[in-house]
């Protein structure tokens, strides 16, 4: 009932996570509203995305040269190795500011309902770096989900000779105990630390 | 901390109305793994999303031809029409299929707060609509919001000698009388109806 190439937007905007049929509507319209400079805006930012974004060939975090800006900044410590999910983790934590060392990049996480194996993440390179040497410690940074449990068990065998370590579990700031689950209370009894 | 473009796509996306900062991040993200094809049919859909778009001339509906869909549509009755806000509410009209009148896209709604008054709605086409004759009853289906039911007003007083109706007002289908509002209960109990 809309326009053809209206609706052709909205079917293509219908694919994106968590964007629904009348959610892609809404931004749809919003974007017909204003005006054709900002939806050229945004047509030009999607067309040079793929051509201009690589891999880091060190951390496999995102770049837009062959190392990302951790991996090209010489303040940060080449000793202690954050693994993390994908691009989007590391951007969190480097939010936090309180992290110096490099990153590793999985790019996913092992799944089996998804069919994610070991064979699908990054962890060839990340043995390679480790055999390298003058790698101290790794931080499991993986999510505190199942599937990232699994992750980091898989990776505490398969790297048997090194130091790893985990961030810890407990209760997120300004959270309330009464509303806290079950497992996160555990957690956090577990890892109680004397003050 | 994303790659510049990476990072000039989120702020794109995050001018989109409901699209906060992480949300831009992580649609972002999911353009970017589901490869090039995707992103460039997305692209090319908001190019010639203005190209192509026009409004009808008789309605002001979204149309890609003079008349839109309803307009050029013979066996609708062109002697009821009803007055919507936006062209997503001939739409949402289509969709519950009941109505086989025209429109009128007001293009707008009457809203001191965001400096839009009378003279911004397409009001002065309407009035030449029913001055053309033939029309024998205008719906107002405007949103049951403030500015929705001022919109109305307005129309009342400016459009004094024709029929005029309003959709009704009550409790919608599937729900809790006990968590309905106030004014849909003062609504609800003023257009009850005799079963």
């Amino acid at each position: 009932m809309l326009p053809k190439p209206l609706e052709l937007l909205v079917s293509e905007l219908n694919k994106l996570p968590g964007v629904g049929p009348r959610t892609a509507e809404r931004l749809a319209m919003s974007i017909l509203r204003r005006g054709a400079g900002e939806a050229s805006q945004l047509s030009e930012a999607l067309t040079s995305l793929h051509a201009n974004i690589v891999e880091c060939s060190q951390c496999h975090n995102l770049a837009s040269e062959p190392l990302c800006f951790v991996c090209s900044d010489p303040k940060r410590s080449r000793d202690v190795v954050a693994i993390v999910e994908d691009a989007l983790d590391v951007v969190a934590l480097e939010r936090a500011a309180s992290f110096d060392g490099v990153y590793h990049v999985l790019g996913g996480i092992i799944s089996p309902v998804d069919g994610i194996g070991p064979d699908q993440l990054n962890l060839a390179s990340l043995k390679r770096r480790v055999e390298g040497g003058g790698i101290e410690e790794l931080i499991l940074a993986t999510n505190a989900s199942v599937e990232g449990e699994a992750t980091a068990h898989y990776i505490r065998r398969f790297l048997p000779d090194i130091k790893i370590t985990r961030l810890a579990r407990g209760l997120p700031m300004g959270s309330d105990l009464e509303y806290a689950d079950q497992t996160t209370l555990v957690r956090a009894l577990e890892g109680r630390q004397t003050v």
